[in-house]
């Protein structure tokens, strides 16, 4: 193989033809992906589907604690098992700079496929696109997701039975996925220890699904971080979203950088916390149960659902304060994944 | 709105939120479609699904006959179509230049919205992510499909039933799409009333099935041409890929400026048509019920599997030549879909 992606690889031909079945069908490697098809065909065992698509554009491609298309594979997954779904299947679809170092496309295909074997997912279809020097950067990846999901499960996407009194519950730090990515940045030359927190929570979301059928909602609190999702949850609701700032945890080198650069961890991106809204019955259960996954350690209930200040959020502040918290108006972090 | 895409559109915050519900929301209206859920929630009634993904980084984004848009749906509609499956759910990933007119955008969407609604599909899901600018070109557009499949049309997307006799159809004629690109391209200069084949093909190819339960393979023609669908047709089995050149149509102001630019048509994209290999017994029928579809007026079958050269396919000339035909071997139109 060329050591550099060219034009040629994205024309469909021979080279487009190699390309595929020498790096993508070779770690993907799978029952259902062939190189010579339009669509794999897939069975599904259950009445409905979930179906998720992220575009991953993040800069650097490659930090601490993953790359590009750990990311891709993982804010899929995860986009499916916060709905309640079983993920199974997905789609990845490459934009290409024309010059881009194939052995860089190597290790990206190569994360993703570790990924995809750890969530239990299969990468079931693609395609490649190339475009000329200077008109992408590097390379764009887009991920689509398919799951199963049972009947009584399908509630937890829209969040309808979420009521006064459940308790919200994240699974650990804020903010380390965002502060990782501004940190790898050169330009701002920083040193620091900061992990993306960037995986895949199906298998920690399973764990939650089993230890409670009381679970009303999930999400994962991805671009507009742990603030946007408490102010979509609230939102236009008849009850309110209050959280205890002293019980969300921050690393303390997160914070450091935060204060630095003046962000706000609460609208921080993360790429392995999942938010989660279940029957005060059973919280602590569900804590327990998260915190013996790994991706868990750190779970603990932030908050609660409110019948106070209906369709707004609020965060009490360990002085006592009191803060709204609203929706992210423009841009924090370009790029963030 | 403002009026050009600002980088606070790809944050996740108010202004993505606002972009979602003014926009993607207001256009492709179904409802599966909410702008607040991760996944979008979707019943399925087989056994099996077809699942493609493809993405659009056409240049340029507006071209007669079509819009990057319209390509965009019809060219994952197609893909889950020519696997014999019936197109149901499209996601779309957005990725937008910081800048870009969002009147444009405004344009893309419609057309996309337009598109589906002619094919029957439904835009259920989708992303936008916003680069800096120069760190894109415009707009790149990635759609992936669900189909359902049914138990007796899952062969056809492997083509295991193909055999020696059995009759190649194509549904017209051929480059159109390739050429209108290349016309549009300023910088060529070239004045022409070429206009891209960009369609759907789902309606045609339920016509064609309906017209014969012994269609053993199709495959749209696009990257790459008619001639890469016969070349993956006849790779590596034990039967040859037959053509006639002058049953292949090909429309005199296309053919002209395939020379002038030195193109050979068979190479050349199309984005609307498709390969169709039928029984024997059955090619009349299924040409006569594609000449019924608008799509498919100028319908003829233009070769046959053959005996000879296993694994090869050739194209006999008009004055009784014999050329093999191949894969391409790199690039021949870079980002023409």
């Amino acid at each position: 193989m060329e050591n550099k992606i060219l034009l040629g690889h994205g024309s469909g031909g021979q080279m487009t033809h190699d390309l595929i079945t020498d790096l993508f069908v070779r770690y993907f490697r799978n029952d259902y992906l062939g190189p010579q098809t339009d669509s794999s065909i897939l069975p599904v065992n259950t009445r409905n589907i979930a179906f998720t698509t992220d575009s991953f554009v993040v800069d650097p491609i490659f930090f601490p604690g993953g790359d590009i298309g750990k990311l891709a594979v993982a804010g899929t997954v995860n986009d499916l098992a916060v709905s309640g779904a079983k993920p199974l299947y997905l789609s990845c679809s490459f934009i290409i700079e024309e010059g881009f170092p194939i052995k860089d496309l190597e290790k990206i295909v190569q994360s993703m496929a570790d990924e995809a074997a750890k969530a239990g997912v299969l990468i079931t279809t693609g395609d490649t696109k190339v475009v000329d020097k200077g008109k992408c950067d590097k390379v764009f990846i887009t991920t689509t997701g398919v799951g199963e999901l049972q009947e009584d499960q399908i509630h937890i996407s829209s969040g309808n039975k979420v009521k006064p009194g459940d308790k919200i519950i994240i699974n650990g730090s804020i903010a380390d996925h965002g502060m990782a990515i501004m940190a790898a940045r050169n330009e701002l030359n920083i040193q620091s220890a900061i992990t993306s927190d960037c995986a895949c929570l199906n298998g920690l979301i399973a764990k939650a699904l089993s230890a409670s059928s009381n679970i009303k909602f999930m999400r994962d609190a991805t671009r507009g971080g742990l603030a946007t999702v408490l102010s979509e949850l609230s939102s236009g609701k008849n009850y309110g979203v209050h959280v205890e700032e002293d019980h969300i945890l921050i690393k303390e080198n997160v914070r450091g950088i935060c204060e630095l650069l003046g962000f706000d961890p609460i609208y921080v991106a993360n790429e392995g916390k999942v938010v989660v809204v279940v029957d005060q019955e059973d919280a602590a259960a569900v804590v327990d149960s998260m915190k013996k996954h790994p991706f868990g350690r750190d779970a603990a209930v932030i908050g609660e659902i409110s019948e106070d200040h209906p369709g707004k959020s609020w965060l009490t502040t360990e002085i006592g304060g009191k803060r709204l918290i609203d929706k992210l108006a423009g841009e924090q972090l370009p790029r963030i994944c």
